[in-house]
């Protein structure tokens, strides 16, 4: 597997190549009748990406150095590149017209929490921003701060399960271990976390907490900040190990603060998560519903009463017909997908199909559902494929209370729409489920045109404002970033901001850790 | 019902008057037989008690009845000294004794949350303080400040239904509704919190909030602030609204700042509950277990691989005596009680029983569970009784992981026999369950010696280094208020408690908001 921030150059300026994904040739036709593809230019090799001299002098190198071991402050061009941005549609863009403006100005690989902390030690003293790297994943612009004078904190040798408690069913794992790496792990004890975003692949434990990443079998598992117990976090001004026990009264609870943080009030370096055991079976099937107010009917009957499946995953009019075309079939309606994880899974999955059926769900079988689950992780490389192709992706979502989500379907659709005036598809979707509400996801392909980053930049903000005006949250996953700030700070409120800020000032007050993300 | 800070004076030094629950003999026999009881003091009476008179002058007392309107701004004799402190045993030791040293200079009763911003700017400016007054149940000196200049800010009045939202299940509540009240308004509309703490019949919901609260049926509705979908905070320095959506990666959670705050970051004047149709039936039962070991081992697999009852509270070999004692049976062994709430419950009843007779449970029921059920609201009224026969109660509790649960028990009940080397019934039960651990609950009956707080503080104090010392929380459900404030230090540690000073320095410069509280 191709790993960013590793040797392979193959994977430079796209998701990654764990596998080759194509449009299938019946999307492609789709697409070109309905969008004016625009033949991309060709991709800049890494190796030809210039970027500025390191500028941290000797001196702060060896300050490093002594910390971290000779091999691990790595100041080479392609280590630069390879942790300049993320893997949000404007950074691959950008890395497509070999435009890394501010790459790192070296990768620290510490080894464990002390280094961390002497890191950041060490960086705030001198002055040397620094931008927690885990997976690279980050959609949201999360890894491209505003600062120049910056080194990448690369976790990846932090990638230990440092413990696991059998009895009371929790794992603690080193922030740098890669999902498939901690599954693996804690599988050799009969574990799983069942955390399944789908950014599985390449993302990192410890990403996921400093996200709020939640998995596709959230209905089963919940989300990733559900799972998480404790965790060690290293500040400029030392250590905090927040959450001790299942549950407590004692105070605030300090590890929500570290959660979702991003990388900007510390560095994540070990989670205590509750595991459960390998289920024994799984099964996958789909239903077929007519429209999408009708499947989002039958969703929140499961989601409120039961029973729960481990994943629900319905898709609009759109999203389903589009998904229809690259498959072949072509029923209509609405596709929700179900799955199901457990010891015994057969009693939930006729329970289950009892509602859907009660509801106007029509059973496609398990071949539907199937389908999905070999394909769970292929949307990033498609979108690869698409910007290949001359076409352009992007994907946002947001969640909202079940009263409110018709709305806020409707409104950001058609803001989408409104602001890409030369033609988009958008294809939504619902894949997290909860009692009081769920998310919605909505993948959006257009022509690039002159101007692929302008494009963006307005339909973003399309959304993101229709978004906020329905009372939604500006996100339900992917976090906030660069991207997401200035709607972000409108969502909590002047109030909340300043509080914000004077957390990190007491955490960081020389304002190295990850500057510009988050916090307005 | 009697509600401390209204106009009955009968339930003054005590928990209250809402039934009257008498030691039965046989319990009063046996307490006599181990324990030398003393008889105590009779009750200063209410209107006996010395206050100092109010030192606010005018223009400040002025100044609040602008905001809350004359009749609200209260400086009676009755009124002050029923909101001078909480019900711990200190709290009731010292009313008894009419020791009321800090009363507060008068008592605020806002109408609206407008209202609460204006005085807390009014109190800020003026530096006065201001302690938040919800039922006025704390029994870990919630309601005890370090301070002599301040109003207590009554709740009462915010007492409200703001919104239900049927289809999202959802519920707005102001913070000062009891929890009676708050059944009743939902039950118009066919829903339940299903929130169930022994303070039931006292508690607010602002209350809830700011301490974290946990009720009785927990394993089946969870926690107060799992239930908590948004609320609105008062502080010095404006409004905080968090939480729009079912769950959201916009950044930390803020609402975990609030929930567990304790009133010194903010006043919560109303929350956003999810809420879940009344139930059509309940089912309560009794189970016996050999030992407490075996209790825990069933009691676990429930928690961890379901089914799932509403209610599950196991005691310990002496607790189970000391009730069977009261009860007339004597069965030894451990008691399980279930509880059951739902649509249909006969499945799980059926399903439960299969894993509790698999792990050694023998049926006793149900009867053993409805007597339980019967008297569910009943402890606190028997610590007056208690104090009342020159016997001495006190309660306290924890959480920690199922691996650890044995050692937590065996430890912290040794810390408190050796504490109270004259003797002291030591009881134990765990009554909240969790995937990765439980809840300890410990109740103490000692003779009150001839300085029953001296003999309070040690015997606090040993079961708290105990709790420290094997990692486990300083509290599940009680809070911190004044008398964890040292352990809760400890327990989260010195980088952590500089951030949550940087954060009541941010909300609350001024320092007026329930000082001495929580924040060390």
């Amino acid at each position: 597997m191709d790993v960013r921030g590793e040797a392979s150059t193959a994977g430079w300026a796209r998701w990654g190549t764990a596998k080759d994904v194509k449009l299938p040739d019946s999307a492609s036709r789709l697409l070109a009748q309905v969008l004016e593809l625009t033949p991309p230019p060709s991709v800049v090799a890494l190796a030809a990406v210039a970027v500025p001299d390191c500028e941290l002098d000797g001196a702060v190198l060896d300050a490093l150095r002594q910390v971290v071991g000779d091999g691990h402050v790595i100041t080479t061009q392609e280590a630069r590149v390879r942790h300049a941005s993320g893997m949000s549609t404007p950074d691959l863009l950008r890395e497509r017209h070999g435009d890394v403006r501010r790459a790192p100005q070296a990768v620290i690989r510490p080894a464990d929490h002390r280094q961390v902390v002497s890191v950041l030690d060490i960086c705030s003293r001198l002055g040397v921003a620094v931008v927690p790297f885990g997976g690279g994943t980050s959609v949201v612009g999360g890894l491209t701060p505003a600062a120049t004078r910056y080194v990448a904190l690369d976790l990846g040798r932090l990638n230990q399960l440092l413990a696991v408690d059998p009895v009371s069913r929790t794992a603690t794992l080193q922030a740098g271990l890669r999902a498939p790496q901690a599954t693996e792990l804690l599988a050799e004890h009969g574990f799983t976390l069942g955390h399944v975003p789908q950014s599985y692949e390449y993302a990192t434990i410890g990403g996921f907490a400093a996200t709020r990443s939640s998995g596709q079998a959230s209905a089963g598992y919940g989300r990733f900040d559900d799972m998480v117990m404790g965790l060690t976090v290293a500040t400029p001004r030392g250590t905090v190990r927040a959450g001790r026990a299942p549950a407590s009264a004692a105070g605030p609870d300090l590890r929500q603060l570290f959660l979702g943080s991003e990388g900007t009030l510390g560095v994540i370096t070990d989670v205590t998560v509750r595991v459960r055991p390998l289920p024994a079976r799984s099964h996958y099937e789909g239903w077929r519903f007519e429209s999408f107010a009708d499947g989002l009917h039958a969703v929140r009957r499961l989601a409120q009463d039961g029973p729960r499946p481990t994943l629900l995953r319905l898709s609009d009019e759109i999203e389903t017909m589009i998904g229809a075309a690259g498959s072949g079939r072509s029923e209509g309606g609405c596709l929700l997908v179900v799955g199901y994880e457990g010891e015994e899974v057969l009693p939930t999955v006729e329970a289950t199909a009892d509602v859907l059926a009660a509801h106007g769900g029509v059973p496609l079988g398990e071949e539907a559902g199937q389908q999905w689950a070999r394909h769970r992780f292929d949307a990033p490389y498609l979108r690869d494929a698409l910007l290949d192709a001359g076409a352009f992706a992007e994907t946002l979502e947001t969640a909202a209370y079940w009263s409110a989500l018709p709305e806020v379907h409707g409104r950001v659709r058609q803001a989408i729409l409104d602001a890409l005036p030369d033609g988009a598809l958008v294809l939504g979707h619902v894949s997290h489920v909860y009692e009081t509400g769920a998310s919605l996801y909505f993948t959006v392909i257009c022509s690039p045109g002159s101007d692929p980053i302008g494009r963006w930049r307005t339909a973003k903000a399309a959304a993101s404002e229709a978004i906020a005006a329905t009372g939604a949250t500006i996100s339900h996953h992917h976090g906030v970033g660069a991207d997401h700030r200035a709607w972000y700070a409108a969502e909590i409120g002047d109030v909340a901001v300043d509080l914000l800020r004077a957390v990190k000032q007491q955490l960081d007050p020389a304002g190295i850790l990850n500057p510009g993300i988050l916090v307005p």
